[in-house]
């Protein structure tokens, strides 16, 4: 694989010849179960198993691995996976990662955050509370690492479906989640660098459609109130990225609430694998527009498997 | 691999090479961040990504596959695994299962039998009503198929052992949980046929430790009033288990409930594995006696992966 040099835009295949060594080439799982209930052959690109839990690892380490030498450290605002990801990237360069979260943010993804290393920095829980607190740490010196909205992050991200692409031979489409959008944008991408015959499909909550809405009117909707217990996709998708899925015509499937409960159920019954509510959407969405992929060889993307683990475990019965 | 006669005594050899095609060869799992809490390099043996979500589809196969032709089914009780193992074994061959189950059985149990094609009868929650209902179905022609202490059993869990020797080399230890030591045995058996240097280390809660008193005590132990979130391992060691485990002088580790918890709570945050109770105590094992594992190659059996999913995910915080 060449790598690209450094002043061509990046793209996942230059992402992907950067990050070797670096990021996981995480597994494809199976499960003749499951292909029997969605009545077509399902490819579970294991995301979850990612360093840090999530795909967003893989962005972010490309983003670091292109920063100049010398550089202080980076700095992010994040409430979620992205400040883990960022934290264990900046680590393993050996620089410093601050992330700006806001004081409401979920315990165990500070814990996630502190764990890889990262210094957490708290803030009330506003955008603009959150923008001044990333300000604070650029002008300091630090590189901001956006989460999604960023050519270097949307190349690292499309490197799963390189991998995918390799792992599994004619499939037929790729469907993946959609928040802020750098992941499916990535994908895209991915698939026609690769010249790939494969469509690519997002899998969005109803109740957070801002990017069906946005690619529908063309532009980026105003309106954005996400409630869904798919924490990770409550973000509203970044221009770069709509930009990138408005030319690469890629539809978007929404799927209930309880679609999302159904899919995450059944990837921990059947598949036996701990995915966040945002990581079943991809399958929830197979659920939900069976027409699109009835008879097809699906590559399903489990982008994270990170939840508060031991609230579920309290429930567990006792002896 | 050769195929041993049958008049020889099954063996993990024979049945390895009998359950070609039928049973999964499981992955083995590791992680890095495990490796460093625990200080050793540890193998996960994935059981729980077996058919029907344990082990216990390894043994129960086994079973099947010696029966004679034109046998009309088998039976079972059963409140646990080995019911949905031999309903799945059963189908597999053509053959009927039927499983006596007291009337008060998880409900997912219960389903999971049905799932896999087994008939389940209904009986009071004692041991009695059980072995009487099984009788009821052994005089009408259908073949008993007990949960452990039976060598076609113990050699069909033991291939889990020979693969996982295949799968890693130079293992100095396999640590797997014991409830009625069928796995346990079974491993110790491969292992010694193997030739292979590794130990074996059983690991017990200290709620169930029959399998230690009764190994210190030299006879199966009278008294059993086991109380643990295993449930898997509440089962009272078998002769035949005691027999084999006492010959190969295979030490018992016992474990606390909180110990169990946290090797379950970090098999699901760190490995992103759905793991029952049971079968996480080989983990948390390694935790309890570090002494045993510090700077080893460990393979840790995980056995089981089926709990009640929907319960813990209505616990799940909303949008």
């Amino acid at each position: 694989m060449a790598v690209v040099p450094d002043f061509v835009l990046p793209s996942p295949v230059s992402a992907s010849a950067r990050l070797a060594g670096v990021i996981r080439c995480t597994p494809v799982l199976i499960e003749p179960v499951l292909d029997a209930h969605f009545d077509c052959r399902l490819f579970f690109k294991a995301e979850h198993l990612q360093v840090t839990g999530s795909f967003k690892f893989r962005g972010a380490s490309h983003a670091v691995s292109r920063l100049a030498d010398g550089i202080r450290g980076v700095a992010t605002h994040s409430s979620g996976n992205h400040g883990a990801a960022l934290a264990a990237a900046a680590r393993a360069r050996g620089i410093e990662a601050h992330v700006v979260m806001p004081e409401n943010a979920v315990s165990t993804k500070v814990a996630a955050v502190r764990a890889h290393g990262g210094q957490v920095h708290f803030c009330a829980p506003t955008q603009a509370a959150r923008e001044a607190g990333l300000a604070e740490w650029v002008e300091q010196g630090f590189a901001a690492v956006p989460p999604y909205d960023h050519d270097d992050i949307i190349a690292g991200q499309g490197t799963l479906a390189l991998e995918l692409l390799d792992q599994v031979d004619d499939l037929d489409v790729i469907v993946a989640p959609i928040g802020g959008g750098g992941m499916l944008a990535g994908i895209a991408r991915a698939v026609a660098e690769r010249g790939s015959g494969a469509a690519v499909i997002g899998a969005e909550p109803s109740g957070a459609d801002d990017a069906s809405r946005s690619l529908a009117a063309g532009r980026r909707v105003d309106e954005h109130r996400p409630q869904t217990i798919a924490d990770g996709l409550r973000a509203l998708i970044g221009t770069r990225n709509l930009e990138i899925l408005d030319a690469a015509e890629v539809p978007i499937v929404t799927v209930s609430e309880a679609q999302i409960r159904t899919a995450m159920g059944l990837l921990w019954r059947q598949l036996k694998q701990v995915i966040e509510p945002s990581g079943a959407v991809a399958l929830a969405a197979v659920a939900a527009a069976p027409e699109r992929f009835t008879g097809q060889r699906v590559g399903v993307v489990l982008s994270g498997g990170n939840l508060d683990i031991d609230t579920l475990l309290d429930h567990l019965p006792d002896a």
